[in-house]
C-alpha cells in the first residue's frame, strides 16, 4: 500500500520534487521533468518518460551512459505533450532529440506530438517505441512495453555516449527493440497513493501470468508455482518467442515489480541462470533487482536481449545514473583470492597429539559428559515447565539437543584424541545445533575450558581444572553479558566456581571439593526463585517469573552435580 | 509477503547461491557467507553479517570501498559462531579482521566466539558492534542496531580501504557509531517464506514509532501521518538525540524497509531535507533507497551520521557493490545545463507577426471556435448518454473542457494575432486541459491547421483551408493510428474531408463546399452505429457498442456543421 503521501493529487509533483533536491549535483528539473547535467561534447539527446509510479523508470536512469532527460507524467498517466516538448527541447544538445517510451497509446500520442512540435522549432526529432512484452500481443509491433524499457535506453544511452549521431543512435534503439522480449507475473496488486483498495488484485494464490504493470490482463491466471517451476515457465515462453536468428549471448534482467524483495528475484535467478545456460544460452551482464516498478505491486518479469556484436559492447558499457550505476574499472582491479588464500577457512582441523595424562582425561571427559547427557535426558520435561513459566518452555529440549550432539561428535573420536580437545569439539557440535543463547553460551565455555586444558600437560592437577572451570565461567560472563543476580545459569555457576576455586586452593582433592562445591549451585539455583530477570525480558513475564528458579541456572546445577558424581567414581 | 522460494527452510541458502552466480565476477561464496575478490594492496578486513532477510545487508555490500565479507544467517537469525569464524579467516588478508555487525544477542555471542577463535589461529580480530537505534534504550550501548549498520561499515570500508591499519580502522568504526542515529517507523509486518500470516502487524491506519525491523516493541503506535508531519517527527527526535558537541555536517540515509517505495521515499526526502536545513544542517551524500531492509516489512527509517573531519572523506568516498556504488569521477566530468541552454525550453513563445489577410482569419476562428463551444455546451449530456453505452462516458463532458479552454487561451490574445496563431493556441490549451485521447489528438489537430495556415499568407483561398483540414485529419490519422471504419471521429472526418476536397478541387467556394461536406459527416457519424470498435475496446463492450453511434464521430459532426453555419454567414 502506498501510505507516504500529504495530498494525493499532488503525488507525482511531490516526489518529484523530493527527487530533484535529493540528486541536484547531477540533475536539473525542468517543466515536465528532469535533464541531465551533460559534458563538453554533445551527444544526440535520449528522452525516456512516461507517467509515475515505475521508479526507477523513468528519472532514476537520466544520467551518463543512459538517457538525457526523463518526462515525469502523473502516476500511471502519459505525460501531456508539453511536458514531452518542454523536456525535449531543454535535452537537446544541438545534435536532435530521439524519444523513447513504453507502447501505450496516450504515450504514443504525446511523445508524437511533442517530436511534431520539436521538428517546427527545427530541432530533429525520432521515436523509438519499445513493445517488448510478449504477453500483450502476437503481432511484435502491437506489444506493450514494460521492463524492455530499460535495455532500449541502455543500448541508445551507450550510443549517444559514444558519439553516434542521431540515424545510428535510432537505428541501434530499434535494433535492442527488435532483439527484446519480456514475460512478467503478477503476484498481487498495487495500490495509488490515497486509495485504500488496489487498483487491480490477483486471486489469493495464483499469479497473473502476462499481467500488465497497470493492471492490464495478462494470458491467465495460474496456481502459484514453486520458484524452480516459475523460473521454467518465464524462461521457456520467452525462449519461444526469441527472435530469428537468434544468437546465443543474452543480456538479461530479472526485474521486481515493488513488493517482490531481492532475495526472491536472487533465488529465481539461480533457475533462470541455469535453465538458460542448460538451453546453450551465455548470460552477459545479467541484472537482477527493480528497473522498472509499479507502485507496491508484488511480481517480477525476466527481460531477455539477445546480443550481436553490435548490441554486445552497448548492453556491457558503463553507466552511471541515480538508480543504476556500472563500472568495469574497480572490478578490472580485482582478483578473485586463490586457493591458498582461502584454504584456512575451509580445511578440516586436526586433533593435536596428546600425552599420556591428555588420554587419561579424555576418558573422565566422556564419562561426565555421558552422564550429563543422561542427567538432562531425566529432568528434560521438568526444564521445561519451568522455562514456560516466562519463557517458551524450550530450554530442556535444547540442552537435550545441545549434550546430544556434543557426545555423538565425540563418539567419532579415536582414542589417541586428548580430553583438552573432545572439550572443544564437544563445545563446537553443542553450540552449532542447540541454537538458542544458552546453547551458544554452552559451546562456547566448554570450548574455552578444553583450550585451557589443552592436550599437551604432563599432568591436570586439581588448580588447573579449577582454573579451567573459571574460564568456562569467564565465557559465559563475556559472551552473555548478565551480572549475578539477573535471573541466569551464572546465579549456580559462579557460587560454584567460586567455591571449587577456594577449596582446590585450600589443597582439597578435586573430587571432594567439586561435590561440595556443587552444593553451592544447587543452592544458587533454587535461590534464583526469588530473583527478577534483569536482561531479556519484558516486565510482565519478568513479574511473572518470581517465585520460579530459573531454568538454566537449574540445569547447570543439576550438571556440575552429575560430573561431581563422575569425579567421586574415577 | 513473500511468495518466490522452493523449500521455504532452505530459503536463505537458495537465495545465496543465487546472489553468488550474479556477482560471480565479484564474490566468492565460502562456509558461512561471501568474500570479496581483492586488490593487490593488502587490507585490513572489515566482515560483516547478521540473518539473512535485509539485503542489501549484508552480502550486498561487500565490494571495494565497503565489506571484504559478509556471514549470512539465516531469516531474521544470526549466523553461527562457525559461519562468522569461517568467513573471517576467509577474508583475513594478514592484517586482521574486524567483525561489524547490528547490537543483537545472537549476533554479539557468536561473532565474539568467532573473534576468539580467530586471536587463537593468530589472526588479530576485533568487535565494532553497532547501535544507532535511538528507539530502543535511553542507553547508547544498549541500544539496537538497524541502518545506523550502513554508515559503520562504510566508514571502516573507506578506512580500509585507504590502508590504515586495524587499530586507526576499529577507531574510526567507533566514532562512526558514536556518531550515528537511527529512529525508524514501521507501517506493516513482513512474512517469512512459506508462512501466510505476518510475523508482527501494525494496526491499521497507524504507523508503529520505534518498532524494530524483526517485530521488537518501538516507542509507540500512532496514527498515520501525512507526510510533512511524519517528517518533522523523525527529524525534530533525532537531533534531541543528537552526540553532544555535535557539529552542522551530517551524512544522511532514509531507509527503505521493503514495500515502502521510491517515489514514497522520495517525497518524504524533500520535507526531511527542508526540516534538517531549516535546522541549520549541511546535509552530505544523502542517500534515499533501500539499504537494510526486512523482507516485505512496510516502513522507512532516517539515519542521521554526525560528520567531523575525519568522517566526512569517508562517508564520502568511492565504493563499488553488488547493491551500493558511489563514484565521484561521472559526475566531476559534468556540468549543469546552462540557463541560455535551457531557455528554448520554458521561454514564452510570442506570436509571430500576423498579416493582413491572417488577422481577417483570426475572426472567423474566434466565431468558429465560440460556435464550438455553444454546440458542445448544447450535446454535452447527449455526447455522454452515447459513450456510456459503451465507454465511461465522460466524452461530452471531456469536449467541452477542451473547448472551453481553447476559447480561454485565445480570448487572452489580442487583434494582433492571426489565424493560424490562433488556432495552434486553441490546439495546445484544448490537448492539456481536455486530458484523454481525444482530447490529446484534438488539441494536435487544431495545432496542426493553425500551423499549415500560417499568418503571412497573402490570402486563405478555399484550397489552402482544404488542405488545412486534410492536416487535420492525417495528424489524427497518424497520432490515434485508426483505420476507417473502427468506429472513431474518423469515420466522420474523413468523408467530410473527402467531401471538402472534392468540391473545392472542382471550383465551389469554401462556405457551400464545407456545408455540403458537413452532412457527409454526419452521414458518417450515424452509420457508425453498425460498427464494431476495433481499438482500445475489449469484446464485450465492442458487442455491446452496435446500434449506438461513436460519441467521436458524433460531435465530430456536430462541430463541422456548427463551423459551416459560421462561415455560410461571413
Amino acid at each position: 500500500m502506498t501510505r507516504i503521501y500529504d495530498d494525493p493529487a499532488e503525488f507525482a509533483d511531490d516526489q518529484l520534487a523530493g527527487f530533484l533536491d535529493l540528486y541536484a549535483d547531477r540533475v536539473r528539473g525542468v517543466h515536465g521533468g528532469v535533464v541531465a547535467h551533460r559534458g563538453d561534447e554533445p551527444q544526440v539527446a535520449v528522452v525516456i518518460g512516461g507517467g509515475s509510479g515505475h521508479y526507477p523508470a523513468f528519472c532514476g536512469t537520466v544520467g551518463p551512459g543512459m538517457a538525457h532527460g526523463a518526462v515525469v507524467g502523473n502516476i500511471f498517466t502519459s505525460p501531456s505533450a508539453a511536458q514531452a516538448y518542454s523536456v525535449g527541447r531543454a535535452a537537446d544538445q544541438g545534435r536532435g532529440v530521439i524519444f523513447s517510451f513504453g507502447n501505450y497509446a496516450g504515450d504514443v500520442i504525446n511523445f508524437g506530438i511533442a517530436a511534431e512540435r520539436l521538428r517546427a522549432d527545427g530541432i530533429d526529432a525520432r521515436i523509438v517505441v519499445v513493445t517488448d512484452d510478449i504477453a500483450s500481443a502476437a503481432e511484435e509491433e502491437r506489444r506493450r512495453g514494460i521492463a524492455g524499457d530499460f535495455t532500449v535506453f541502455k543500448v541508445m544511452g551507450a550510443a549517444a555516449a559514444r558519439g553516434h549521431d542521431i540515424d545510428e543512435v535510432e537505428r541501434l534503439g530499434r535494433a535492442a527493440n527488435a532483439a527484446t522480449r519480456t514475460l512478467g507475473v503478477a503476484f498481487s496488486g498495487c495500490t495509488m497513493p490515497g486509495e485504500d483498495e488496489p487498483l487491480f488484485t490477483v486471486p489469493d494464490g495464483h499469479l497473473g501470468l502476462g499481467l500488465g504493470i497497470h493492471g492490464e490482463p495478462g494470458i491467465r491466471d495460474v496456481p502459484m508455482l514453486p520458484a524452480r517451476e516459475l523460473a521454467d515457465l518465464l524462461v521457456d515462453d520467452l525462449l519461444k518467442a526469441a527472435p530469428a536468428g537468434a544468437p546465443g549471448r543474452i543480456g538479461t534482467i530479472l526485474n521486481g515489480l515493488g513488493t517482490t524483495k531481492y532475495e526472491e528475484l536472487f533465488l529465481l535467478w539461480g533457475h533462470v541462470a541455469r535453465r538458460l545456460r542448460d538451453a546453450g544460452h551465455e548470460i552477459v551482464d545479467p541484472e537482477v533487482g527493480e528497473l522498472v516498478t509499479s507502485l507496491d505491486m508484488g511480481g517480477c518479469s525476466l527481460t531477455l536481449m539477445w546480443l550481436d556484436d553490435e548490441l554486445d559492447p552497448l548492453w556491457r558499457a558503463d553507466a552511471y545514473t541515480p538508480a543504476y550505476r556500472k563500472a568495469s574499472a574497480p572490478l578490472a582491479a580485482l582478483r578473485a583470492p586463490s586457493g591458498d588464500e582461502l584454504a584456512g577457512a575451509e580445511a578440516v582441523v586436526t586433533a593435536p597429539e596428546a600425552g599420556e595424562a591428555a588420554r587419561r582425561l579424555a576418558g573422565t571427559v566422556r564419562d561426565a559428559l555421558a552422564a550429563v547427557e543422561s542427567t538432562i535426558r531425566e529432568h528434560e520435561n521438568e526444564l521445561g515447565r519451568i522455562d514456560a513459566v516466562a519463557g517458551d518452555g524450550d530450554h530442556g529440549r535444547g540442552m537435550l539437543k545441545g549434550i546430544t550432539a556434543a557426545t555423538a561428535r565425540i563418539a567419532d573420536l579415536g582414542p589417541e584424541v586428548g580430553g583438552g580437545w573432545l572439550l572443544q569439539q564437544a563445545g563446537q557440535a553443542w553450540a552449532e545445533r542447540a541454537g538458542g543463547t544458552s546453547g551458544v553460551l554452552w559451546g562456547a565455555a566448554l570450548e574455552a575450558f578444553g583450550r585451557h586444558l589443552g592436550d599437551t600437560a604432563e599432568s591436570y592437577p586439581a588448580g588447573v581444572v579449577a582454573a579451567g572451570v573459571r574460564e568456562f565461567a569467564s565465557t559465559i560472563e563475556q559472551l552473555g553479558g548478565a551480572q549475578p543476580g539477573d535471573k541466569t545459569l551464572l546465579d549456580a555457576l559462579l557460587p560454584f566456581t567460586d567455591e571449587l576455586e577456594r577449596r582446590v586452593a585450600a589443597g582439597e582433592e578435586l573430587a571432594p571439593a567439586w561435590s561440595a562445591a556443587g552444593q553451592s549451585a544447587t543452592t544458587g539455583a533454587r535461590d534464583t526463585a526469588e530473583l527478577r530477570p534483569r536482561i531479556g525480558r519484558a516486565r510482565p513475564l519478568a513479574e511473572k517469573s518470581v517465585g520460579t528458579p530459573d531454568a538454566g541456572a537449574t540445569s547447570m546445577a543439576l550438571i556440575v552435580t552429575a560430573v561431581g558424581r563422575v569425579l567421586e567414581g574415577t
